[in-house]
């Protein structure tokens, strides 16, 4: 039988990149200095992962039946943009301007895990571009061999129904030296390079 | 009004070392793949910020009145231990087969930061050592400013009740290499150099 305290550290391992050291070292830390944060958590996380559930439109996380992007009547329906996972959905609508709405795939298609366009709800975006409103499909899927089959599908998915697809740029990061780019990177950057136009 | 992924996103950065980024991979990670480890950490989590308190012995952390090592009737009650937080108890608890017990300090004298003895329960150590069953007082505060600061008033105190106090031996680890060791570490390894006897 073990005490209260190994059993949080071990519960504090279910949390990414958290060893047996980190969970130690948090454990303690909360116990030490920060018992009403930690109160406070306990209890934020109890009621989230009971009531955050998917947006019936985009899959995103939601507390609501459609979430507030996608209820949102100043965003522009006439383009989606494709994402993996909520992170990436976040990091776009964080970095960009993008006034259209998201699609969040909850994955990548991954016919040896078992993931296909079924699990990732494909056959109700399907449907979604079917309705007409929307004209570009904005693909921002991860340049990974699997994301990139995946934007493959999305692509064919989009032109079957009369939809523009697009993809995002790939290339040179900004602020990036050509030294330190990897291979394969600089490799794709150089053979899509474009025209410097006046 | 902010979402409950924003503050449970929000609640996480009271762990040690979690930023924001860190933060939201943690709540993205629960809410997509461990729902019931979240659950459970959330349930272990509240109970344990209400339920462990302190040892009346040791300070050490515990969820009775008295912690399991200072019940137990197999330990050495000549030998006391003392070190900073209840992390270092149990490094030395797991690292070597020390039989006696401990006191764990929760901090070190700072006045600085208005923490002199009676915030470490020195007056409380002290009843303990005029109780005449400890011998040996086993300091084993960091190496640092603070930390020896805090060994040098213990060793008095352990004089006054005639206690032997002892320090932890200090100098280049095992399996480092003397090129990376730090100057201080070195020099004062050289410094306490011991003769080899036969």
């Amino acid at each position: 039988m073990s005490t209260l305290l190994e059993q949080l550290i071990e519960a504090f391992r279910v949390l990414p990149g958290v060893g047996g050291k980190s969970a130690q070292r948090m454990a303690y830390h909360v116990l030490e200095r920060e018992r009403a944060g930690g109160q406070h958590l306990a209890q934020v996380l109890a009621e989230a992962v009971v009531r955050i559930g998917h947006c019936a439109r985009c899959r995103d996380f939601s507390e609501s039946e459609v979430c507030h992007v996608c209820a949102s009547a100043s965003r522009d329906v006439d383009q989606l943009c494709v994402v993996e996972t909520p992170a990436d959905r976040l990091a776009i609508e964080q970095a960009t301007g993008y006034r259209g709405l998201y699609y969040v795939l909850q994955g990548r298609l991954s016919p040896l895990d078992g993931i296909g366009p079924r699990e990732l709800g494909l056959d109700r975006l399907s449907a979604r571009l079917a309705e007409g409103e929307v004209r570009e499909l904005i693909i921002a899927t991860n340049p990974t061999v699997e994301g990139e089959a995946t934007a493959h599908y999305l692509a064919q998915l989009a032109r079957q129904q009369g939809v523009t697809p697009s993809r995002l740029a790939y290339g040179v990061p900004l602020g990036g030296e050509l030294e330190y780019v990897d291979r394969g990177t600089l490799s794709h950057s150089f053979g899509t390079r474009s025209e410097i136009r006046e």
